[in-house]
């Protein structure tokens, strides 16, 4: 870790200790005791400031309680791994899990009727109707991953034995949320551009009859993929849903605060999205929205009463489980939502970075990319087979000479060792990163020899 | 908010921009721009640093995101809110939210077999390890909150119609999982003294036999309840459960990471506890524990194998939907353990904190305890109907008076505006904390002419 990146880690973690000594002295009173550890706290954190202004300084903290490492991959390197870049966290969202750190710290000011969404201060209501109208749709709720938006859907709508239409390039989630249901998954084959077609579905839909004699109930599709990252025509296949009556969701999981998502123009009955994936969020954090048809049985109140007491908690969601998200990771995705409403109308440029950026590890003789080129969106899978495998052959650290050469320059986030088919994701990166990346990808082919075609 | 905690959150934040500055750079370049900003930066600071020693200065930022306020309850008040007391974070969870903000923090060294419980750095497999030997049961994962806990058991174990045996004290999200599964809950009655008792549960499940013709599957008690704080007998009660074959599982999330829990003496099949409640956690978080006779079924792995693409996640438990608690929250929770698991053996001095301000309450006369006493616990529900209540009846404040005298003197968490039944927690306060907290009780009621029998 560079000093300056070092010694800003130092200067927070002292001033959480100055605060913790706030927290265990009596209200508005500083003994004598409080009163100099908070000043010797002052002190050590001026001498830290003078090490970040200068470039100075040895490492004084190495861990957190003891075993666990200070994280500066963000700080330290330009990080392409295929998951993180568009869960990164806005320096609000890093802001909001300072001050909202604690446990129930959404709860101080929970009245009736006690349920999450419906608490006004911090405003955890107005931001639900937000969301919702972000994806458009009618009504939405914060859950603790897309995955507990599949499953609060697959465990309405699914019933023993059911059939879930899915991609062929479903996310396993999607698998895992219908067997958790009692359901069957269905996959759509995928066509030889990687892409779920309508027609594709629509045959599917028919099969799955012909065989179980029951149409499938839920139809749920990946606008991109996890795979390729490849852009699936979502609308017509809701339509080809809709044809046999039959629910779509929408799998948002890379599209939900990246682009601009419009579930009514879709056709979405339920649009999943992810906090840590998408939303500049805190993990675990999503979002699960529906129409007005589908909010009263998706977000449906317990019917159950108890059989002694009579006892009735009328106003909490079944699927939901009562409140779903609380403390630091809802208010850091609340801090974040700003940022991720604006960003969302910078797709296109983001996708043009993608491009250039791909364009350049193509201009490296052999490279190829397999996800659907040109871009369409920042996550991209290629193959460097005939490229950088080439090298890792006969390279005394086989593919781990990609890794080396890359974190050496300060990149990081491929998965280090594979030189054949690997993802990463240029989402969020800066024009003058994406050049610095490129040309580091370039400079690394020219020192082993690979031809790189200059344009 | 006082100025020194107000210019702690303001240090804080000036050097979470700063971090946003190294974030934004090229890898190890500062060009001049980012100098001076990162210099500006610790200017910011170092005259933020001069009014925290000297208690000066007036507030620079009032929000976060512009709409979120800073959270100072912890900092500024002593705080017996019923359920917050024991998830409030050590300095260290906060330094883990700090450093592993980013969504996906946890999987930069993720490798096969893919799994958050595989990871080995942060060190993540071992915490589960511990984690269950903490409980002293075979398997952990964790979770995000306990009812997602209840959720992976009833829905494992629970078939449509079947029977599941809780409380008559149970938390509603009990009763959410249970009917999320497609089950009835059937409530043991609770005897004269707010207590579940081991017969009364054979009773019950025996009533249920004759009733539906069928075994409950399923037998979920909370060890302390979160009405009264109550300890109900669990041990005896699983051993009804055994006498029928039936599974217990032990509701800890008012005893895991306060009190010594050992799951395999309760008898316990399942161990449910809660990180934002008991484990000075972020939230959602959580931890499920199971024997080695109950893992293969509470944690199977999946059995769905796509139709058309052959895929199967083999690796991939179903109940827990793959990796459960990504993130800060996890690493929050990670970096809270050595002090929780330390902190569990003070708990009989939590208790006797706990006694000494009930017992200082009730000289206060007119009040009661409605909780058991002596108490065991730090969680309390007294009855001030015939003490504050009688002053609350003729001031122009109504119930509110006493939310004024108590957040003028720094207390806050009590249910505001509710002087007749209320509930509060004094877990983790400093003798000198209980001290000031049971003086400001009696100094209020001296101020309202309420006796106070001082021993």
């Amino acid at each position: 870790m560079d000093i300056r990146t070092q010694k800003t880690f130092e200067a927070l973690f002292a001033l959480e200790d100055i605060r913790e000594t706030l927290r265990q002295r009596l209200p508005n009173v500083t003994g004598p005791e409080d009163e100099s550890s908070i000043l010797e706290g002052v002190s050590k954190v001026r001498k830290i400031l003078d090490d970040i202004e200068a470039g100075t300084g040895t490492p004084q903290v190495r861990k957190i309680a003891s075993n666990i490492d200070i994280r500066s991959r963000e700080e330290m390197y330009i990080n392409i791994q295929p998951i993180q870049a568009a869960g990164r966290l806005t320096p609000e969202a890093r802001k909001a899990l300072i001050a909202y750190g604690d446990g129930y710290s959404t709860c101080d000011a929970c009245r009736k009727p006690f349920r999450l969404d419906k608490i006004t201060s911090p405003p955890i209501a107005p931001f639900h109707e937000q969301l919702a109208s972000f994806v458009n749709m009618d009504a939405a709720r914060v859950i603790p991953g897309a995955r507990r938006g599949f499953q609060a859907v697959a465990s309405t709508l699914v019933e023993k034995g059911d059939s879930v239409i899915v991609s062929g390039l479903a996310h396993y989630t999607e698998f895992l949320a219908v067997e958790e249901a009692g359901g069957v998954v269905k996959e759509v084959p995928i066509n030889e551009h990687n892409l779920v077609t309508p027609d594709a579905t629509a045959e599917k839909i028919e099969a799955v009859k012909k065989e179980t004699g029951k149409l499938p109930v839920l139809v749920m599709i990946d606008h991109f993929d996890y795979q390729y990252a490849n852009e699936h025509d979502v609308k017509s296949i809701a339509k080809v849903a809709h044809q046999y009556d039959i629910p779509f969701l929408y799998n948002g999981a890379y599209t939900v605060g990246v682009m601009p998502v419009d579930g009514k123009e879709i056709g979405a009955d339920f649009v999943v999205g992810s906090g840590h994936k998408s939303m500049a969020s805190p993990a675990p954090s999503g979002v699960l929205a529906t129409t007005s048809e589908w909010a009263p049985k998706i977000f449906r109140t317990t019917q159950m009463v108890g059989d002694v007491t009579k006892r009735k908690f009328g106003i909490k969601e079944v699927e939901m489980l009562g409140c779903t998200l609380m403390g630091s990771t809802l208010i850091g995705m609340m801090a974040s939502f700003p940022t991720v409403k604006e960003r969302v109308n910078h797709w296109e440029e983001e996708v043009k970075k993608s491009n250039y950026f791909i364009d350049g590890l193509l201009a490296i003789e052999g490279s190829k990319v397999l996800s659907e080129y040109k871009r369409k969106h920042t996550l991209s899978k290629v193959d460097t087979t005939n490229s950088f495998d080439i090298v890792a052959k006969s390279h005394k650290r086989k593919g781990f000479f990609l890794s080396d050469e890359l974190s050496s320059r300060g990149i990081i986030g491929e998965f280090a060792g594979a030189t054949r088919v690997w993802k990463l994701n240029t989402y969020g990166l800066s024009w003058e990163k994406i050049r610095y990346l490129l040309d580091t990808f370039q400079n690394i082919a020219d020192k082993h020899e690979i031809k790189v075609n200059r344009g």
